[in-house]
């Protein structure tokens, strides 16, 4: 059995629990942890109610670090994270985030210098990195199906204005503070993970500069305007955030990438997740593959990519990532298709057999840095910003690679 | 009639000039002129095969500016657009010229001057302001169906490895030697015209600053290697331009837009022509609107949008732009889907009426100078590069607005 701590139970964590408790029988949830004290109740309860034992329950994660645990996810406020998840380590439990950004490099290095004092690592619960999309396409970017591979984009793109504003009030969503305060990307990580394990960031590529340019605000006020009821306390406040910020990252091996936070103005869900080589691309957007060679012995595609638009299916088929086959397929009615419960898979694996977690805490800090990067680079003028090495050099050194059933290195 | 002189005469000076024959009975071709003498016999020959008076036929184009002619339409090498285009204006001939990017800030500046010392326009025949999409936008944008527009994006999206290499050298095409030599975002206006138009540009809104960013070269490699017959002399040769060039550029009332060079890795057609709103969204992509009032009557359609790809044929028989309907739907089956006659219809009534084209010399401008200003801001490292203001602050004053018929102001 892995004994955890579970620390944060708003929305995401408590669905999160949920999966856990469901899923994961050699999960024992020994801890419950919030600072709401009804979050922790409801959380407790529902853990009897699924005929598991009850958890210690408290409002001060500091006394869930004291417990014999094995390890503690953190699915608090993005702003503690990290301070979290470093005294966690200190203590020698193993960490998973939740998905967030950072506020400081400097916390990014804390995080990275704790892993490499206590030997206990860090994971970031990317959920995306486990996606049936993102997956297939690493496959066949490792496999050289799409060549050589030379840009990729993908972003944040979810219409969230009501969940900030209208929930974000019920709920004491730390995403309202973030976006009356701070202009940036606040939330890279989808794309930028799965982009990051198909570029090799952290071994044998890093990412090495950036700019970001963020866009007026403009869809919180239309919002707010149109819908008045429960949100009088926000009427004439001022937004930080921009509605649509984008961040061009240089990698050391030469490619870009871009990312995208647009949450603020009316659309449907994307990660736009988009990948460009040599030989091929693939499109989230219209769902398809671009692969030369197919599309050569039809050339009128050239012009008229339509009939091919959902195309994926198909190169799925001949492509399936073992991992996603197995696992991902089954859960694909759960939890965000099937993601969550792959990278949860993926992180108790870690503790279970001790081993470095695929999403390490190198790559923890340095996909969590182009926060507080982008905002840098916001404040002035869209400057270029340097991206730290928190390697130390070791990107560009052959690594160890995992073994586990869930890696993303193969 | 209107006499011109046609200067420029390559695959798609050739082939503007066979539009112009067709299509336009009341403009007199009254000189070709190109650097190659076969092409200016080739144009002369097939003009008076069309019943045409044969036209003064001429390797320098100083002789064409001294004619008794009202306009010249220099569809040279992109390095030469704006000189000739500054001789035109001074000898006191309207000009129009095809699309490009500009070589330095100051022959922009020259450009405006010109205008304001001679009073005479330069149009650049940017056709993809009269794509039917992108009249269609910018007619909902007019009339707020979109709301406030805080973003837009597009690109040149355009596999040319082929055309640039092969075709290249056969053709004395311009491009490669500046896909050899620059790196920038050499072709920005597909589709920063249409979008300039949305947001107003010159019209009460300027652009103030933008950040490039060029991923590695390899498209070219990859293409000469795989096809070595007939490219010996490129084999071993080193490609100064990026694949894919991302700029991101902020405008004074707080819009962002960004631009894409992808020109060098497999992929469909597209300009990727992206607009987003307060109340609304189109994505050229998908060929979609999302319009938030339609959308919330099925909150499904949030988190999927496949069943609305394509639904830019219903909003465009409830939106449709006047000139398209008229001119642009008969000519669809021409150059371009319609777009080259409606530009050249644009310019030719300007010069007719003796009017301000409805691209006129600051557009024409402050489009070109995006190229250069790439090129510096990617030389520095993605450094922040101010953009001129040509008008010398008018942007912000009320101006005339064209009463044309191929008004984009309306």
């Amino acid at each position: 059995m892995i004994k955890i701590g579970y620390i944060g139970l708003g929305c995401r964590g408590f669905g999160m629990l949920k999966n856990v408790a469901e899923c994961f029988k050699n999960v024992e949830i020994e801890a419950v942890c919030d600072l709401f004290p009804d979050r922790v109740d409801k959380a407790s309860d529902y853990l009897v109610e699924q005929g598991r034992k009850a958890p210690f329950k408290t409002v001060d994660y500091n006394e869930v670090l004291k417990m014999d645990i094995d390890a503690v996810m953190v699915m608090t406020w993005w702003e503690t994270h990290l301070e979290i998840a470093i005294k966690a380590m200190r203590a020698g439990k193993k960490v998973a985030v939740e998905v967030a950004g950072a506020y400081s490099v400097n916390d990014c290095f804390e995080l990275v210098r704790t892993y490499e004092e206590t030997g206990i690592h860090c994971m970031m619960l990317e959920n995306c990195c486990y996606g049936k999309h993102e997956l297939t396409v690493l496959k066949m970017a490792r496999e050289g199906k799409l060549g050589e591979i030379v840009h990729a984009s993908g972003g944040y793109h979810h219409y969230l204005v009501e969940e900030i504003t209208k929930k974000g009030l019920e709920r004491h969503h730390y995403r309202l503070r973030n976006y009356l305060s701070r202009n940036c990307d606040n939330y890279p990580t989808h794309e930028l993970g799965p982009i990051a394990k198909i570029l090799n960031i952290n071994r044998g590529n890093r990412m090495m500069s950036l700019v970001s340019m963020a866009s007026k605000t403009e869809g919180f006020y239309e919002y707010i305007n149109q819908n008045p009821d429960g949100l009088e306390q926000l009427k004439g406040k001022k937004f930080a955030q921009g509605d649509v910020v984008t961040t061009a990252i240089k990698c050391a091996n030469g490619e870009t990438i871009v990312l995208t936070l647009d949450t603020a103005l009316p659309r449907s869900y994307s990660r736009g997740f988009t990948v460009r080589g040599t030989k091929g691309s693939f499109f989230e957007d219209t769902d398809s593959f671009y692969i030369h060679e197919d599309a050569e012995k039809d050339p009128g595609l050239e012009y008229n990519w339509k009939p091919q638009w959902g195309n994926f299916d198909k190169y799925y088929e001949e492509n399936k990532p073992d991992i996603w086959k197995k696992y991902g397929e089954p859960a694909s009615s759960s939890g965000h298709g099937g993601m969550d419960y792959m990278v949860l898979s993926a992180f108790f694996e870690s503790v279970e057999k001790d081993a470095v977690p695929p999403i390490d805490t190198y790559d923890t800090a340095s996909w969590m840095v182009i926060s507080c990067l982008s905002e840098q680079s916001i404040a002035n003028g869209s400057a270029p910003v340097s991206i730290p090495d928190f390697t130390r050099g070791q990107w560009a050194m052959e690594r160890e690679k995992s073994n586990l059933v869930f890696s993303l290195d193969k």
